[in-house]
């Protein structure tokens, strides 16, 4: 097994990533965005200075990431609010950038009714913008918080399910972590506090097919922390299981439903049921906010189809074509059709634990998902 | 679920393909190949003269497959008889171009076998290099031979474990066609006959990471014989499994233990444990040659670990850097390591089925096995 040979010593710890932040250059307010589409390559900042060029960097994945995205679109609304531009119309356009992410109309709405409360109280529009301002902050701030404690409720369930290991080795599949957050993440939360703590054996990081976020995002962040970590094609990790190298997986969620199925990247499934034949047990991490009690169950999830050409070429910038414009080096003879959708889900049955910011629920069923989410504010709003 | 539209009606064949000949133009003999790094852009043919260039050929994967290396080695050898070189010398180098590959030096000892007696029992070396020729062309016609039986074998099991069905769903993984064998290779082989015979509904053809024989080579060969298939990611099968769109997973083998293990391409044992999961046959094809009676169990098989660059890196000629050279595009950070078996081994009790050239066996028995073998006089020269 290969390990990472040179890592930084626990301990020393990288400078945070500013994934994304709002700048008051004279020029006028901007929300500058680290440009994913670049990484690992390069870490280019991504100005967008109003509203239509933040849509346009969502929708070529410059930003993405279920939770970043709704704290994107938070800081959209400020952006037209101080841009004296229609904050409603800003929420709309923002909300539509890409249909499937949940979040991004749920920090769009949210911003633009605390200014629309302002508005409505008597404030003149300059101050309801400081207070739209003040709410995207505030969002920015609850998700940090948020991915803090599921990083620490991950972390116990790991010593109460893991006991007595002298570390983990942990897999992960996609990318879960700061480049997704406020904060530092979701299950990269977790692997990261394992890795501060000294528990952290080995995190074993699957490429994750088409769009490689795994070799082009996980690597990146795994190698900042000085992890030791390898990276995999995600059809090698059944070697993993059958070798005894895998202790847990762990891994994110783009939308859980009311019955606890989950939906997460594509490969997230078959990892589920390896995990169940080998005894492993299968942690999911995510906000209380991914969780969508209004879809009933797994199959009520509609699963994005998206285009053959990320299967059957091989783009320079695998994160650039969010559409699926092709424009790659072909790997497959001209015309061949692929099947390829961009999630697949895991009944709550193969999930030994969903982890969230109010607490960890397992087994996994709907009535304690249903309790959990009723303890949180914020999932009723979405 | 896309299916292929532009597909070559049934009954219409394509030319076969000239994957390896023996050609002797007016310069002298020569095994003539066809470039399997260029596919699926370019057919180029390449023409080894003389065993180093065969020899180079084969570690730079022009030509690749169990069976039709053996093919290569024994033509190498002939090659070398008819060129009035050491023929002992040449079966030694041939056999050592890559390490794993059984079949390789069974067919260049055969051949060289041959060629010694021809010698010992008084012939001149011009018509001895005559008769290890036609040893050569011999192990050829058999291993076509071998192909047909296992295709209509396995055509048959199909019909016995899916009965009533309009049309097979079938999964392959990696390459098992005509580019791997003197017929029409193995796995895919049963595929082609049901095509053949209108009874294959749909071809999953998994990409096949990290070096994509699946998106390259399958999907080139299916497209050939104009099969309805989809290419997928490899981690997309699951979704497929979950959906009930696959009636069994058919693939072919690198080497099978006395226990029934089968050791084949990276991928393979999780595609056998979501069959398991699923209730789904898992059939693997694989000619008596690939049997290895000598190695006693699936932990006896030594996987071969590649280098990190092959999943690193995006080489535009996935098969060309067989050591592993890199020189590709990066798409993980500087610096990452990678885990990278090139095989993995799948128990016996997951796999439903072996169909050989001398019939089936299931359930897959250390006895079974060894009474198939027994009644195949390849088997026990290797």
């Amino acid at each position: 097994m290969a390990d990472q040979d040179a890592q930084t010593p626990v301990g020393i710890e990288p400078p945070a990533l500013s994934v994304l932040r709002w700048d008051e250059p004279p020029g006028g307010p901007a929300v500058v965005l680290l440009d994913q589409t670049r990484l690992p390559a390069e870490e280019a900042e991504l100005v967008c200075a109003d509203v239509p060029a933040l849509v346009r960097a969502i929708r070529m994945l410059a930003v993405r990431g279920a939770p970043l995205l709704g704290i994107a679109g938070g800081y959209g609304v400020a952006l037209a609010a101080a841009r004296g531009e229609d904050v409603d119309q800003a929420a709309e356009l923002l909300g539509q950038a890409r249909p499937t992410a949940v979040n991004l109309g749920y920090g769009a709405r949210r911003v633009a009714r605390e200014y629309r409360a302002a508005v409505g109280s008597g404030l003149v529009p300059e101050a309801a913008a400081v207070v739209a301002l003040a709410e995207a902050r505030a969002l920015h701030q609850e998700d940090a918080a948020a991915s803090g404690r599921m990083a620490q409720y991950g972390l116990e369930l790991l010593a109460e399910l893991l006991p007595g290991r002298g570390g983990y080795r942990l897999l992960t599949h996609c990318n879960t972590g700061a480049l997704v957050s406020g904060g530092e993440g979701t299950a990269f939360a977790v692997v990261l506090r394992a890795h501060r703590g000294g528990s952290l054996r080995q995190l074993w990081v699957d490429e994750t097919r088409p769009l490689l976020q795994g070799a082009r995002l996980t690597a990146y962040e795994a190698g900042r922390h000085g992890m030791p970590f390898s990276l995999l094609t995600d059809n090698a990790a059944g070697s993993l299981f059958a070798a005894g190298e895998v202790d847990a997986v762990i891994i994110g969620a783009d939308r859980i439903a009311a019955d606890g199925s989950v939906a997460n990247k594509v490969g997230s499934y078959p990892l589920a049921v390896l995990a169940k034949y080998h005894h492993v047990p299968f942690l999911v991490v995510a906000p209380t906010t991914t969780v969508d009690l209004e879809t009933v169950d797994g199959t009520s999830i509609v699963v994005e189809q998206r285009s053959a050409t990320e299967v059957t070429e091989f783009t320079s910038q695998p994160g650039a074509p969010a559409g699926g414009g092709g424009g790659g080096r072909a790997v497959a003879p001209p015309g061949t059709q692929a099947y390829n959708p961009a999630f697949d889900i895991t009944p709550s049955e193969l999930v030994t634990a969903i982890v969230t910011e109010e607490g960890v629920i397992s087994p996994v069923t709907g009535v304690g998902l249903a309790e959990l989410c009723a303890r949180s504010s914020q999932v009723t709003i979405s």
